[in-house]
């Protein structure tokens, strides 16, 4: 681990500026104390100083995710990191994030300038330009549905295995059998795991897997005007939707295009975010309980900086029946196509 | 949620003998006793006596895994877990396990009887009584290395994906392209997991997957007598194993014919027991961080404990390289079997 001569020694300045660098004194140029943060972290002084640190403090980095109402997905993630962390005197600063943040300064210098102990990233995408400097950092970091290959970042979430089967299990006892999945963006672990969980749920209860029932949309109501018409055509009753957003959307457009639900359409949301409540009908979903996903990844950036190397952290889902899924309807099961073919 | 006046009711006995029974009172029989803590499960009392509970109290149940010496599996695991109950006061009792003692008592009688607020299971299969109970129960369960789909039992690991390919990286960088795996016994998640990730990291690599390099073993050194000429005759230059006691196994049986560790044959460990630095060579393996095992399945037994449903943790491998590896021996390498040929 480098002292502060070294730091000194290698810039090529007196112990005092990297002193005064490392510290935040005013009486040196911002452009010298960046140098001086960014050649800490390099020669791998961040672990040291961030240990020596009396009161922790952590934040929270938040990019293309909404979290300032309860109705969005972020709010109670950060409500339940925040409760776990006040319950160890631990304080979290909440820090909105965009690719300007990212670009102006390196992750690991940005920690080590606040004196963070540790991070939790909400909302990044692989292409960020912070999730690309993850493979290398020293400082403990959790990320929310996405896994680096680091021993100080682990991964929280919820095990989409579980939550897949269960709505895939749910709409087969209702008889469905061509089952649609409108899935999330394309390039994420989130998206292809919940694609390999329909194909193997689908397997498991002998439903027939067919590639004009399965699409990726985004993450919002609009994108759900692309796909249903299709999987209508190639005969769904029933659609498993990668958001409860989704889901809004594709009950909309069944309602446009002339199909009641559940009684033509079933359909099945992820989140249980409240508009789930409120949608009409009410919506089936796989909850995913954020409160939990919160305090877990405070728990486990608690064991990182401890120096217990956690990789990966999953929450159980849940199945909330509500009424947008309802039986295949008669006309539409198995036995019935055979006679009528 | 029942009171004693139910359990009562249900019996047809006095609330003071239900009392006496739930509060392990002498003047009673045994099988009056045993009757009302199973009714109080039965009818879902456990949950709500054990969280009335003061101070915490909770077990550790091991079956079929050595721990009582450090070179063992179990040993810092216990260890881990241990410290970090010592850290919130929480006693912790370890219990060796065996069929009769859970063919005697039903998991959840039991854990009410003694008033334990939740467990960690190790070293048991997923065809043990206490583990067929499982699915059912209501007391928060941690289980290494297994997975049951309840919301009240997690399960800790380590990360086979990232381990497994740690080795097969590590020996495909060393030139090797006929790598064998000898893997621990069938019917075991872990088993089937690494023989998975053993042969995505295969393919990732661009090596061939031979099934006459893949073969069942179990945690013993004596199974490797099974195997490894087999792998031998079918052109092995390296062997993955699922346990350093398997490894030292299979070094003995390359020694017994002849062959030099690592100059004709390199082999990886799994674990990182101590015995894998006494081994001649010293072996390398993928290690697993026993102590921060046994801390996760503390901290992840307490968030069950306060109703957040963690699924899955899974700790970060690390590779340990040593001197039972090396360099493809020149003649084997794909070139020269080209040349040959």
């Amino acid at each position: 681990m480098p002292t502060i001569r070294d730091i000194a020694n290698k810039l090529g300045v007196a112990v005092s500026t990297v002193s005064k660098g490392l510290n935040g004194a005013s009486d040196i140029s911002e452009d010298m104390r960046q140098l001086v943060l960014d050649t800490a972290v390099e020669m791998g002084y961040a672990a040291k100083r961030i240990q020596k640190l009396g009161k922790r403090k952590v934040c929270i980095l938040i990019e293309n995710m909404e979290y300032e109402s309860i109705d969005q997905f972020g709010y109670e993630i950060i409500v339940g990191f925040k409760l776990s962390a006040a319950r160890r005197h631990c304080e979290v600063k909440v820090i909105p994030c965009n690719l300007n943040l990212q670009s102006q300064e390196r992750f690991d210098s940005f920690m080590l300038k606040h004196g963070y102990s540790g991070a939790f990233l909400l909302g990044f995408t692989l292409h960020d330009d912070y999730i690309s400097q993850l493979s290398k950092t020293t400082v403990p970091t959790v990320l929310l549905d996405n896994y680096i290959p680091n021993r100080r970042v682990g991964y929280v979430g919820t095990d989409g295995f579980t939550g897949i089967d269960l709505a895939v299990r749910h709409l087969a006892d209702l008889s469905h059998h061509k089952i649609a999945l409108l899935n999330g963006s394309k390039n994420s672990l989130v998206t292809e795991e919940r694609q390999l969980a329909f194909t193997q749920s689908m397997g498991k209860y002998s439903l027939e897997i067919n590639p004009g029932l399965m699409a990726n949309g985004y993450y919002v109501p609009e994108c759900a005007k692309d796909h249903v018409s299709v999987f209508l055509q190639n005969g769904a009753t029933a659609i498993v939707c990668a958001s409860d957003l989704i889901a809004s959307g594709v009950i909309a457009e069944l309602r446009r295009l002339g199909k009641r639900v559940p009684e033509d359409v079933s359909v099945v949301g992820f989140d249980d975010l409240p508009v789930a409540q409120h949608l009409i009908p009410t919506l089936t979903t796989i909850r995913q309980d954020r409160v939990a996903i919160g305090k877990s990844a405070f728990a486990m950036l608690e064991e990182l900086i401890g120096g217990v190397n956690i990789s990966k952290l999953l929450l159980m889902p849940e199945l909330v029946v509500r009424d947008s899924t309802g039986p295949c309807p008669p006309e539409k099961q198995p036995l019935a196509n055979l006679e009528r073919s």
